[in-house]
């Protein structure tokens, strides 16, 4: 298999985190986004919505979308399990991810760190903090009374959390205010075979 | 099972469409998001993160984000299937609606159609405008190869687009340059126990 992407963006870093966990040999390739890698024929012909991560198997086939695509990959392991109320409450918290968590604090991080927070967008980079907190607080509320988002157990729902939560600071947004989240952030790097960002 | 939503909002008709399609009884309980009942304690309790749609088990289990249902209810049934890589591509679609056409088309509309497009919101309405067409021309390259979004089988997938599709044009998208699209919108509607939107 291969994964086309940047291992410094969350969304790519989903796929290496559960392909660590899991142990799934694979080729990484390197795209760069600033260099317009993403925009060539080539890649569209792969991707036609012009984004990484992508997955290639083996036999040709593509599968885009972090959360897809890392759900795909933890088939048939405890990660998803055969429970379909599990699958949907996995599935709820990448939803949420995507729409609720994401679009603010993975793009205040990206205003603060990648662009040094420019004058032209330092209103919408404040516009996203109250976004974020709000879906960090939600995550507060889930993880006080349980030790991972869906029960008691390591899900793809985590991985999929994971990736931009334990880089909120560098959004702007101070976790120190969030204890059950930094619990559970520890609780993912103590995993056999854990691998950081980057 | 109980839907809490609003049948006039894309995201709860994705539900109201797929039990309709499956012949799931249920009870509807109108839920006014601009009366705020979905800031009210009892809603959070319910729900945390404060949105509609939102399903109740007859066992007191909730699930939210409208996919997460429509992929709960549809579980079992051909609409998903039994092979992982079907389901992935389901996913990948659904994933690709809620970050690259929800936001634009289903806002765009909203702004428009809701709130009669006021002053000072038309520029978000108008830069709302390329994102979308952005993300139907995606969808217009996939419908000229198969007849739904994945394969030649009705899924979820096409469920989860069909509902902000359908109703573009009130955000200001002429479907008329997406001829595969429109063909895929009367294949959806010729369903047997298709409902309409409202
Ligand atoms: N919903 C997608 C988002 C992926 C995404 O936004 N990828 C960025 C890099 S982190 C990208 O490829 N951006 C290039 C572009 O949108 O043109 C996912 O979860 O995979
Ligand atoms: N990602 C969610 C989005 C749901 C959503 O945005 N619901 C709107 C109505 S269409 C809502 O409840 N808005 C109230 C709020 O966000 O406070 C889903 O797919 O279910």
């Amino acid at each position: 298999m291969k994964v086309y992407g940047d291992s410094k963006s969350g969304n790519c870093y989903k796929i290496k985190l559960l392909m660590s966990l899991l142990e799934i040999e694979h080729q990484w390739i390197d795209v760069d986004i600033l260099a317009k890698e993403t925009t060539t024929a080539e890649f569209l012909a792969m991707n036609p919505n012009g984004k990484i991560p992508l997955l290639a198997l083996d036999d040709g086939r593509f599968i885009a979308e972090s959360n897809a695509i890392i759900n795909y990959l933890a088939a048939g392991t405890d990660l998803i399990g055969e429970d379909t109320f599990r699958y949907a409450k996995i599935q709820q918290w990448q939803f949420f991810e995507q729409y609720s968590h994401e679009p603010y604090i993975a793009v205040a991080r990206f205003i603060a760190k990648y662009l040094g927070l420019p004058a032209d967008r330092k209103a919408e980079y404040q516009a996203k903090q109250q976004g974020g907190h709000k879906a960090l607080a939600v995550m507060e509320q889930q993880l006080r009374q349980s030790d991972y988002l869906v029960d008691d157990k390591l899900s793809t729902a985590d991985i999929a959390l994971y990736a931009y939560t334990h880089v909120a600071h560098e959004g702007g947004f101070d976790l120190k205010q969030y204890p059950a989240i930094q619990a559970w952030l520890s609780r993912i790097e103590q995993q056999p075979n854990y691998t950081a960002m980057g």
